[in-house]
């Protein structure tokens, strides 16, 4: 890839010159792939989250082969949709989605259980051992918000109602994952401690109510006491970002995902803080939600189906996890009206990196083989190269009356 | 440090889960911590740069252990430190760099032999072999202009004549150190290709003589060209990105430090994209230069001087470096005046990241024992905690008459 002549200055500093190459050639490989194919998708009209995924596909190792996942990569990725949540918690208010939290915990448990029970069923029918099956149905459940979340504030429909359902189910959506890894986890050790799960999500329900309900009162106050007391710069903005980390990483204690706190954080400061704190923690998140994507992209490995059985189970999975998503969270909003309930059953499709994760600790205790291992990774990279369409089709009615504007506002 | 109750969820998810809480752990940690010893800082009117180092020793192996230096975090702050050169950059005509060249090639030539001369005789003194005496001079050379940049710009004084002469000086310094340590780890190989390092110059002056001469214009006409008719949005941050990541890149790739190439982007883009871009760049600064001032901190470990003999040399080397480079840069600047030579040297004290670098070549060339190895990472992180309450010192007067309203524009 690189002319030999280049690696001149890497020969000099065999330890030291090498290394400093690593990270300005994968910003510039992730960063600038990314943004070429956003770009060409724009113009294809094709939605521009799915040229920067496919730009991971492209350079991963099914295609071009450049580069595999590494640690470089999934810390910026990891802290890119860390920004992203925050973000988007930034223009949500908690009021409205506590409004919406009727629907969105039908719409979180129908989601969950259809395709939990649909997962399930078909590796039973492949003839799994159970706790395998029972691992595919936990990896098929968890709804990654990240995708959606990205196509809906690019669009400008963040404060649609559809949007405010998807975001509030998604929040349900993980903590019910949360409970259903730890059952199957359990059932894998073969010792499943009810007291504890019921404990944690104690904890995880908890924390979730109780940062919504008075987050947002907090915050203000924080803010507004410190507000021209502070001498650090852009003290706004520190205190968000300190805000940020602690909640994502007292999620995690608690048992959410990190985003889950990130999500939090940001509906938390949407009241209390000034334009300012939008713009810079947006310069973080332009520069880092294309290696979220792109190591979405990347886990897409080709390679790893050898024989047709595998293949035709991954798409038979994948069929699962499209269909069961779409018609358990849509059946769970129906009551909204046929276009309102389509629009939220798209928008909880992606799995992305959650299903991931479930599949590395199926992985890890020994109870998913490799090859569905890869079969769940297929998955959760489909739907979610599948899902931006989907929410662009079921949206459109609404950009065209509302979103228009916001669309082409930084073109 | 963290309740073993919280350990819950870590325990029911052995992989997936402690390892999420790694990542918003480090930033509350790290960003959380520079910004408490930053404001501690400014309310005793002392530089806030040395807060957010200082934070660095305290988290540090030295004192509480909590951290120590890894992957994840030299990722966020080498990102840091390109962003940090990249923002300065922007804030700089390359024109106005070049008008003051001879003075700045003298400071940096004089900030180059004095240190080394200085730096291999007191090892020769102490009876070190030649090969070691002259990796310790090397390890002196070299200025870390991040530090002292990010004092400038905090304080509104980039655009002073001093400012612009140790911006100019760190680049040639930069080349020259390059020259150095390739001259000296040829000497510990027993094979210096005299020809291959001409080649190296060649290229590496090549390089920024280009970037610097015609990169604004040709910037100029990418980001006139491209504008209005990307689609992708952000679309001049996204040049900007690319064009930063590129340079940044080519500028390893021909031997000189990433740094330097972010730098040279950032002045290329200087004249041509709007306050939007310096906006976003700037969220992505404020966000990561604490981990590149915690990070040296980190570097900083005490138990490392065990006997009484090592320490006096850390002291002794700790002067030379800090007289050399003032006296051999004062030297350079001399005919402008005491108090502009002054600001010259103290501006180009810091080694910061560069001398340890450079250090960690000798060590793993078998040339410097891992004990001098400490002594010359002390000299790195003494002389970058030393030089912002002398470059406040220094450029006071000038503070008063200009830089005050800047001083206090984020208060």
């Amino acid at each position: 890839m690189i002319p030999s002549t280049f690696y001149l200055a890497a020969l000099l500093f065999p330890t030291g010159e090498s290394e400093a190459l690593r990270l300005p050639l994968a910003m510039l490989l992730v960063f600038g792939g990314a943004k070429l194919f956003a770009e060409l998708f724009e113009r294809l009209r094709q939605p521009a989250i799915v040229g920067e995924i496919l730009a991971g596909v492209l350079i991963g190792p099914s295609v071009l082969g450049w580069m595999t996942p590494n640690e470089l990569l999934k810390t910026l990725a990891d802290l890119g949709v860390m920004f992203l949540l925050f973000r988007v918690g930034l223009e949500v208010k908690a009021s409205d989605l506590m409004k919406v939290g009727g629907t969105a915990a039908l719409v979180a448990f129908l989601g969950v259980v259809l395709p939990f029970v649909l997962g399930w069923g078909i590796m039973s029918l492949w003839s799994a051992p159970q706790a395998e099956a029972v691992f595919v149905g936990a990896a098929m459940v968890a709804t990654s918000v990240g995708i959606t979340a990205q196509v809906l504030t690019s669009k400008g429909l963040l404060h649609q109602r559809a949007s405010q359902i998807i975001l509030a189910a998604a929040v349900i959506d993980d903590i019910l994952g949360l409970l259903v890894l730890a059952l199957v986890s359990g059932l894998a050790r073969g010792k499943v401690n009810l007291l504890e799960i019921a404990a944690t999500a104690a904890m995880a329900v908890g924390f979730t109510i109780l940062v919504a309900k008075w987050g947002g009162r907090a915050m203000g106050r924080v803010v507004n006491r410190v507000h021209g007391k502070l001498q650090v710069q852009e003290a706004q903005f520190t205190i968000a970002m300190v805000a940020l980390f602690a909640l994502s990483a007292l999620a995690v204690y608690v048992g959410v995902a990190a985003i889950v706190g990130a999500f939090l954080a940001g509906m938390a400061l949407a009241e209390s803080v000034g334009q300012r704190v939008h713009d810079l923690a947006h310069g973080v998140t332009e520069l880092l939600v294309p290696f979220f994507l792109v190591g979405i992209g990347l886990h897409f490995d080709l390679h790893q189906f050898t024989d047709p059985a595998t293949m035709v189970l991954a798409l038979v999975i994948l069929a699962a996890a499209l269909l069961s998503k779409f018609l358990g969270c849509g059946l769970g909003a129906i009551r909204l009206g046929l276009a309102e309930a389509a629009r939220v059953g798209v928008g909880m499709v992606p799995r992305g990196e959650v299903g991931m994760v479930v599949a590395q600790i199926g992985l890890s205790l020994g109870v998913i083989p490799a090859g569905v291992y890869s079969v769940v990774v297929f998955m959760a990279v489909a739907t979610t190269i599948a899902a931006p369409p989907l929410i662009h089709l079921s949206f459109r009615k609404l950009m065209k009356t509302e979103g228009q504007a916001e669309v082409f506002h930084l073109g």
